[in-house]
Parts: structure tokens; sequence; C-alpha cells
């Protein structure tokens, strides 16, 4: 798990998940205020994340004579990248 | 870490996330085909992980007698969250 707070700064460059999203997020935790800073970093991270899921599920795609990525694949993917 | 999986299911009635944004992540990861379930089921953990980390960051400024969460705030709290 060290990758994902390693390679997190060298990721922001094409985001694909978007910053307001970030700010209601963590606006509905009950925060009064929330830092530019503060969102941009939950998206790095939940962006890192969403990688990593993804590249495994598709391994376990592959691995099942899928060309689909299905639910189960990222339910895995993400219980063996997570820990769960 | 048990939470993420269980509670995932009773999440997704607002979602802050957009689906739009799961499908890119998993198409860039390589795949050729994404089932609608793939995708809304990378949204819930990544809802239910988001969630956590905000949570947990709200207590973070709290304790540390702020009003603003911080980007610190965010990048501490999925440290514990994520046990990176």
């Amino acid at each position: 798990m060290d990758g994902i707070l390693k390679h997190q700064y060298t990721m922001s460059s094409n985001p694909e998940l978007g910053l307001a999203s970030m700010y209601r997020v963590i606006k509905k935790s009950g925060a009064e205020r929330v830092s530019d800073e503060a969102a941009d970093e939950l998206r790095k991270i939940l962006e890192e994340i969403a990688q990593q899921i993804a590249t495994q599920a598709l391994d376990l795609s592959i691995h099942a004579g899928r060309k689909t990525i299905k639910s189960d694949d990222i339910r895995l993917a993400a219980k063996n990248i997570l820990k769960l």
C-alpha cells in the first residue's frame, strides 16, 4: 500500500474525478470550511486508489477469460488492494 | 476495514461521484468493455472511502483546533483509514 501515498503527487495532471465532488463529500462530513488543497488531496488519493483497483480488476477479468470488467472484478480487486 | 464492503450497498442513494468518471478510470486501465454494474461498484467503494477519510479528517482538524479542513488532515486520515 506504500504506492498510494508515494505516487499521488505524480498523477494529478489529468484528473478524472471532479473537484466539486470532493468539496461535497468533505462538507457532508460536517466540515465548516474546506481548503482547496484538501479537496485536491482527496481527489489525488481517490484517483490513485481507483486506478489501482481498475488495473487489478482488468487482470482479474482477463484471468477469468472475459473482455468485460464486471462488478465482481471491481469488488475482488478492491478487497485485495485495500486489504478489506 | 470491514466497514467499507459492509456498508457499500447502503450508500448509493445520493452519490457525489460521477458515474462517467468511473467508466473513464476503468477504461484507462486498458479494459475493452466495462459493465454498468462495475462502474457503479467502483463508485460505491470510492464514496465509502471518501466518506470515511472526510469524517476522520474533520476529527483531526477539530483536534488541531481548526475549523478548516486542510490537506494534512486528509493525508493523515487517508493514512489511518487505508493503513498506508
